[in-house]
């Protein structure tokens, strides 16, 4: 196949009339489909089913003996520390376990960020300004917080080995105004990226303008591993951060939402020791405690972290032949035509699309108007707002094979139809 | 036995070295008791444990046959909200159930209210000053996180029909400084006060100065009877301020802390359609959902509110007694004494007890040297200040029978011990 741009007027005309047919019959298919969410699928969801009767009847008490029936315990039970700990590489003392969703622990350390301040600096809602570094293409969640709080987005370009770390050094090291970044340093959403050692080293070495700037450090896919016998680490940033003397310039997040079920797992968040004690201060206002009879369902069914790698390797089974099945129809249907750019992740729940600038928007477009549901245009980008228009995220894990073959199908001929009807209309 | 007051100066002065040495004596007994926390006790926690396995392997979808071990479902599985809903006399559609913490619903709905506003109202962090009234004695923990976000709190008496609401409705109707008011309308925290009919209408038919006035309603014992023969009941809240012409005036909250386990259970909050849908609109922010899994537990394993009450019988067969023998010892020994007042409840987790002014600290501390640690004096005011010194809450559910019997009779010689000082000083 010619590259698109080679090929002349007339033979993108014709080449037009052929797309058109072809997306055409698409639409007779009636499809329904759904590509837009980083959902596990239902075969993966199976692989857990047993913990909802891990525990008996009688299995409450915590191996320091404790009844986590009742109230008590705010900041997790020990054994639950250990577990989200080891996942994040965290000592228990650096480490909360919370409720069951890690955005809303980002969430509520925005809020309290903005409202109470940060071990003593100035409440950001005092401030007229506050900024926050948004590597992109990213996850539209963490933006939607930002967002919520007024709190100004940087975009900061992304290459292989994490966001521009120059760019990063500049405004943080310089711009008092500046906060935070969003990082998801291990198989970024939706790039699948991995931060080099480089990158997070230099991320521990940055010397802040402001004092309360904070690195948002979400290691939402710490184990999530596609292919795990290829060996993915990366520095532990505690660690990185202490040495470099910037102990408390950072949270971590994480959680179990994509290994045990969504919704019913537990999430966690580690830092400095006096990072924690401010937030568990500051929790002690809030509640009572989270529910740790979760917590010891979840410690009872993986005892250990090489549990949930070994449980993740049976979910990396699943999701494999979905991501192999997706690149491989854009390697085979694309790679020769010149019109976009894919990445090839080792894990994570996505991959990240670039399609000729101009063309993401309507090509998601096309793609709803046929019955196949992509993540909207530009939601990988601060605001809602990508300004190639060129990012698409797509999701490969939730529907079955062959709906993704289908799905994957009619993307592509999007693609080409609106590559094409923009090189004609140049 | 005469009132103190009526004893001469010689009957106190060897009353009081009688009192001296009983205390000795219980000193030398190194008893290491706790009256301070309204948690249930173990016989009742053992009265849920069958929730532990009431989900099998494979009973994850709900009643619209969603499977609930995915994402998705922001604000509750129907059957969750039918339940947490007739809990509060809501309908589903007003009702979103959370977490496992109606005091994480609180404290974010005030953070919410303080950053975001209310309905297009200005936040409270913009304004120059925002003031709560808080009816005392009442829950610490309100107080707390009132405290927290630097509102000024206003205390206001309660009697035996709930707030003096000639002071609540000068206020709230006269002060657009004034946003909210914490209530416990049913066995309140810690007076076991049920509002009255009356208490409850004048509320509803409140005319607010401020149109981001709420009453913060929390229902945390709506169905928790001591003696469930006895028919206690209060209006429905969002009915009434509906009927009043002020539908969006209430925030309403429940839990099943104490009808489940502590920190396993489930909490909801009812309100009007317009502010659930602004609750809802701030959620999609903050969170993709919460444990579905647990909400099908528990509508699983109680099936409805019948189911819930059923069940709290039997917790009120435990806790029953408990009451009894404290309020039968109290009775006894400093009824004729004329030197406290206290509350017999018909529900709820407390009795609140008043001695003589400038007598509650001494006598907590008095218990603790001894042992046995109360909930701390002035606990139940703003700021941890109670002008009278004079509250104490009990907190008699927790220990078994016998522990309270012991605790109550050393705190009876304290309450004694520290009256006859006070009249010797005087």
């Amino acid at each position: 196949m010619k590259a698109y741009q080679e090929l002349s007027r007339e033979e993108l005309i014709s080449l037009h009339e052929e797309l058109l047919k072809e997306y055409d019959a698409w639409k007779e298919k009636d499809l329904t489909l759904n590509m837009a969410r980083g959902k596990p699928s239902s075969a993966q969801l199976d692989l857990t089913n047993d913990i909802m009767t891990v525990l008996g009847h009688d299995d409450y008490y915590s191996e320091d003996g404790t009844d986590l029936r009742n109230y008590g315990i705010l900041d997790g039970i020990c054994e639950a520390k250990k577990l989200m700990g080891d996942v994040m590489d965290a000592k228990p003392s650096q480490t909360i376990v919370f409720g069951n969703s890690s955005l809303k622990i980002m969430f509520d350390t925005v809020s309290q960020a903005y409202t109470f301040g940060i071990l003593g600096s100035t409440p950001w809602c005092k401030l007229d300004k506050v900024k926050f570094l948004c590597p992109v293409p990213g996850y539209d969640r963490h933006f939607g917080i930002t967002a919520q709080f007024g709190i100004e987005m940087i975009p900061i370009p992304m290459d292989e080995n994490g966001p521009d770390m120059d760019l990063v050094e500049e405004y943080v090291n310089n711009d008092e105004t500046v906060k935070g970044i969003w990082c998801v340093p291990k198989y970024s959403n939706p790039t699948g990226i991995v931060y080099s050692e480089e990158t997070v080293k230099r991320f521990a070495a940055l010397k802040p303008a402001a004092k309360d700037f904070r690195i948002f450090w979400d290691n939402a896919y710490a184990l999530h591993h596609l292919y795990p016998d290829i060996d993915v680490d990366i520095p532990n940033i505690l660690e990185e951060c202490e040495k470099a003397g910037n102990p408390d310039m950072v949270y971590q997040f994480a959680s179990t939402s994509k290994i045990t079920f969504p919704g019913a797992g537990i999430a966690a968040m580690s830092a400095s020791e006096a990072n924690i004690e401010e937030v568990k201060y500051r929790l002690s206002w809030q509640t009572i405690g989270y529910d740790k009879i979760n917590e010891l369902r979840h410690v009872r069914y993986f005892k250990n972290v090489e549990g949930l790698s070994t449980h993740l390797k049976k979910h990396a089974d699943i999701m494999r032949p979905k991501f192999q099945a997706t690149l491989e129809m854009l390697d085979k249907e694309l790679s020769d035509l010149k019109i976009a750019r894919w990445t090839n992740p080792l894990g994570g729940y996505f991959i990240s699309f670039d399609a000729m600038e101009g063309c993401a928007k309507k090509i998601v477009a096309k793609c709803k108007e046929a019955g196949v549901t992509m993540t909207e245009a530009g939601a990988t980008f601060p605001y809602g707002v990508d300004p190639k228009d060129s990012n698409i995220r797509i999701a490969p894990t939730f529907p079955p094979l062959d709906e993704i073959v289908t799905a994957v199908s009619l993307f592509i001929t999007c693609v080409k139809l609106v590559s094409v009807e923009k090189l004609l209309e140049e």
